[in-house]
């Protein structure tokens, strides 16, 4: 039975300052926002042109000249919007915002009589809409705007964003639905559907997520629509890439309900997958959560890096058949494990099983930190665990790969989507319910929270990373009654001490991967928690070809690397004895402070291989060497260079 | 100092009955030949339409429609005439040569009056003629046309297809050339550059050769002809893909001779490589020679599979950078191999190297084998080392990896490419010079040699794949004088025993490869050799980070490999312990007749993964397993499978 899920807790409420988290959470404002701000304008030498802006002037008859850039330009506004919007729900800042407003403004004078927003369509051939959803990413667009105007108006309380994008949405109602003389389509691109049923959860109009609703359930059945489609008088084709289309690729194969396996495009299903979640919640559709379970299980279990990425295709940035996880040449997109994270927070909120969250983690500090650098400024769109600069060859396999992050993208979703992720790290980290304070992350921050009809004050500290030492305080106000504490226990802590003020915490219960200690009643309550958090080695199911054999590092919620600058040339002719003991070290002066690993190994070397053949009846040579990892996320900090996770191993 | 080359042996003196070659041998005749005429001729169902036969007539005027077909379409008429040329060249067969002069004529009647044919430009637009090098083929195709030309004349002594191609080379020695008004252009896809060097030969008329020397020598020199010919406004793009050219892709980066690495299209390289062989010996142009020195050495040296295959990447059929041989994703095209054979063989003709036929040994005995099913019904283009048909998907990155041999293709070059191979196998096999006889490859064979000047037969009796032990017979005539024997001592022989008549044989010299016993003056005499050829292993030079802690078993020239009807699934989850005893054991009703190796391994199970995680702090759990490999080139003979050359080794 789906129950009310839990609640998340306005971003507002929560203030980080934590170590770790801060190193990347300060460069959103400080760096990524002004940084796009410029590219969007096209004020940056030496980085792809966006052209964004100017295409709304144009749009809005404000400009002269041609629609520039890939046809979803617009998204890249909207994402800008988006994460101003969070940093604007946490701090005030009166020039961001002005500058917010105005881009706003212009957005409202590029909406079409009709309400219609996109300035490919409208600047191009506005007789095109709707004409090819396969590729137009119209609605795809709309979804991000209407994401964007949704947070802006949470965060400032300013409406104008949202009553444009309701105009907007008022007619894709009209134009999208099961009626007769409506178009029975439905996005080639998921998006819109989840920014739906944001905008109704921020206005209340029911309409919205029953369109919602009509996408997915549309989706997949009968005659594909995108096929369909291709055959108007009216279809013209934009990508020539996509002539034999897969409907895979688009997860419309099959209806939502029928699909056990994650599919296509990794972005897309993800994102299609929220709003599954979402809806099964709404509707209280079990039939649709429990796809949503098979999906997320097929995912996790079958298709995800360690480092919580997804989508293992360099081609097509696609998921392709379980356990094919090649290391040194997957997309593993970095929008990706963030349309992971957005799916397993959903799905945490409606299940209550911290399981999700620990998958959330894994996304948050590995893959999606991966994706961007300690100076905010070049980014990983691509997120191997594998690494040979000398083989990321443009106009090869590994074209896709890219040995050192990049200033920017001619499609740039990744960069924009960090930051808006980064700017709502809260929203992972809290859930509640009536009486009952969820704990999810462990991250330093203080966070006043609604629970048992009153306010509770919670302060963290927290050494996650490193020694796994947690302090938490909880204050209630009077009006506040007796409430329970949920805090998550991670999958990969094995043991851990909780003290509360009057020493060893008793009677508490584990559920689905929280500890429950219930009915607090004192004004003010601090736990001391020790999470075990050593670093060790752990292996992947043996179905998963290409790890066999082999070991990674992990600590915490940490996928550990070696980096060329540290361990030398050709880590892949390393072997590591698994059976060792590990030495951690926090350096201070490391990459922003880490606790990096120490172990011993064994490298192969050439002795045997003096005559540079290439094969041979040659003994095996080796070099004992010593060895320092470094978390993944961190890597490529310090140039170009190798990075490996998976070792081999000794056996 | 280049000195007069070595001698191949005309074909017609040479008559195989090898029981392991005759096997596929036989094919060409009884199987590829006619089932590829049925293609030209658009006859079968269900593989790819050809449409070869009908451009010809088309383009003479005899019938109706459209080119269809890619734009080097016609060369599959081409390769087909070739190969029947070298299968009348060794037996007589009235209808096939029938066919063949049917062929001829129309070929003949589809010329333009200035002698030009190609059929996709004659039917398009004429006026595109020679406009688009870069892309359009024609110069790779009358290449080929030149070739079978060649090989028909050499095979049966007929002219009409000589001449009909002496015509269309002397239009393209009128068009192309260092003279002002001439194109100073080369060709886009090399080819025509060997071919008319084969045209010189056999017609004597210096200035085809003189052509081809313009071809080389023009090439990279100054601005690239590719780009510059894309400025024109007569050029129109063919391949959309190749809209930024990149001009390693056509090695005219650079001008031949400042060439050090292998780069670009695997094909497009070793075939300019063979010509410039053919330069440097017609020349005696050292600087060239050394130029295909440098350049053999770091194909053979540093990009080269352990079966003798060449093109690394996927995407483009190219070669990637040094050390870079990926075995589940490679391309390893089966005509890169055929070209690297034909380079091989020339570099050992000029310099009396058995090292080169070593790896054309390599080449053909193990990726020219792969390529065609032993039924001749179904071929491979690509030739990975370790296939999962899992995970050979279309539209993703292993998308060009087939788990399959396909019944045919739209770009048919490998299939014809194999059935000319396979028929001129003689070509490889002996060299002489005015007093010696070379033995390169020991196939069981009676062949007429002429030597010392007289007739020298030979009857070779080999069982080189399975035992090791050769016999041969030489016979000389009363008019040849006394004669030098070379025999071959492959390098994976380490131990050999050689008996003559009169016992063991002393007084030999080794040189460069080649035992010599010389001064030979009996009318016959005998030898036998037994070459130690006991199955091995072999490791890769460490720096090939694929190969890394991995072993692959060969015996003799052949590489072997694991299948999964023998082995079970998952074979990278095997590991095998060098040191153990192989067992070798020769199966006459498997695969044709095959010496299988026993050996055992332990094969990771999933006892620790009952609960299907995906990671986690598991211990190793090992199965002791007994397994089989078989040669490589005989996999997928049995059905779809897994299949793996480089196994993990417990070290």
């Amino acid at each position: 039975m789906i129950k009310q899920p839990l609640k998340t807790v306005p971003l507002r409420h929560i203030n980080i300052h934590d170590k770790f988290w801060d190193q990347y959470i300060r460069l959103v404002k400080e760096v990524l926002i002004p940084y796009q701000w410029d590219i969007l304008n096209d004020r940056l030498d030496g980085v792809e042109t966006s052209h964004c802006i100017q295409n709304f002037k144009i749009a809005a008859g404000e400009a002269s000249g041609n629609f520039e850039g890939a046809v979803f330009q617009d998204t890249d506004v909207a994402k800008w919007l988006e994460a101003v919007s969070y940093v604007l729900g946490t701090s005030f800042d009166q020039d961001l915002e002005r500058l917010a407003d105005e881009t706003i403004n212009l957005i409202g004078r590029a909406q079409c009589e009709d309400g219609y927003i996109n300035t490919y369509f409208t600047i191009n051939d506005p007789s095109l809409r709707w004409t090819n959803l396969k590729e137009g990413h119209e609605l795809y667009t709309a979804g991000h705007m209407i994401e964007a105007a949704v947070a802006y108006y949470e965060a400032t309380g300013k409406k104008e964003f949202l009553e444009i994008m309701e105009r907007f949405a008022d007619l894709i109602c009209q134009v999208f639905g099961p009626e007769e003389g409506k178009c029975h389509g439905y996005p080639g691109h998921q998006e819109i559907e989840l920014a739906l049923i944001r905008l109704y959860h921020a206005t209340g109009k029911r309409k919205y997520v029953e369109l919602a609703k009509y996408f997915i359930d549309r989706r997949g059945v009968g005659d594909n629509y995108f096929l369909q489609e291709e055959k108007r008088s009216e279809y013209k084709q934009i990508f020539p890439e996509f002539a034999e289309y897969d409907t895979k690729y688009s997860q419309s194969h099959l209806p939502v309900r029928e699909q056990t396996t994650a599919e296509g495009h990794a972005v897309r299903a993800v994102y299609m997958y929220c709003a599954m979640a979402d809806l099964a919640q709404l509707y209280e559709d079990e039939e649709l959560l429990s796809a949503c379970k098979t999906l997320w299980d097929d995912m996790v279990k079958r298709r995800m890096y360690i480092t919580g990425s997804i989508g293992a295709s360099g081609i097509l940035e696609r998921f392709t058949t379980d356990y094919d996880l090649p290391n040194n040449c997957n997309y593993s997109e970095t929008c990706a494990s963030i349309g992971l994270a957005l799916f397993g927070k959903r799905m945490a909120q409606i299940t209550k099983d911290a399981s999700y969250i620990d998958v959330v983690e894994r996304a948050l500090y590995n893959t999606v930190l991966s994706g961007i650098a300690m100076d905010g400024k070049s980014f990983f769109y691509v997120n191997p665990l594998e690494v040979w600069p000398d083989n990321c060859m443009e106009r090869t396999s590994k074209e896709h790969v890219k040995a050192v992050r990049q200033t920017w993208f001619g499609v740039a979703c990744c960069p924009p989507n960090i930051a808006r992720t980064l700017a709502s790290m809260g929203q992972y980290m809290y859930f509640t319910d009536e009486d009952t304070l969820y704990v999810n992350l462990y991250i330093t921050n203080t966070a006043s929270v609604e629970v048992s009809g009153g306010q509770v004050k919670v302060e963290v500290g927290s050494d996650l990373t490193n020694s796994g030492h947690v302090v938490i305080n909880v204050t209630k106000d009077a009006s506040a009654d007796s409430y329970h504490l949920a805090l998550r226990i991670p999958d990969y802590v094995k043991e851990y001490k909780i003290l509360g003020d009057s020493g060893e915490i008793s009677g508490c219960r584990m559920e689905k991967g929280y500890l429950y200690i219930d009915n607090l009643q004192e004004e003010e309550t601090k736990f001391v928690i020790d999470f075990e958090v050593p670093a060790r080695f752990v292996r992947a199911n043996p179905k998963v070809r290409e790890d066999a054999g082999k070991i990674a590092l992990v600590k915490g919620p940490l996928v550990y690397c070696l980096e060329e600058v540290d361990n030398g040339e050709n880590l892949p002719a390393i072997f590591v004895d698994a059976n060792q003991e590990l030495e951690e070290r926090f350096e201070e002066d490391l990459l922003g402070g880490i606790t990096t690993i120490t172990l011993t190994g064994k490298r192969l070397t050439d002795e045997e291989w003096q005559d540079d053949a290439l094969y041979g009846e040659r003994k095996n040579c080796f070099q004992e060497v010593e060895l320092k990892a470094v978390p993944y996320h961190r890597w490529n900090n310090r140039g170009e260079g190798e990075m490996l996770v998976w070792m081999k191993e000794l056996l």
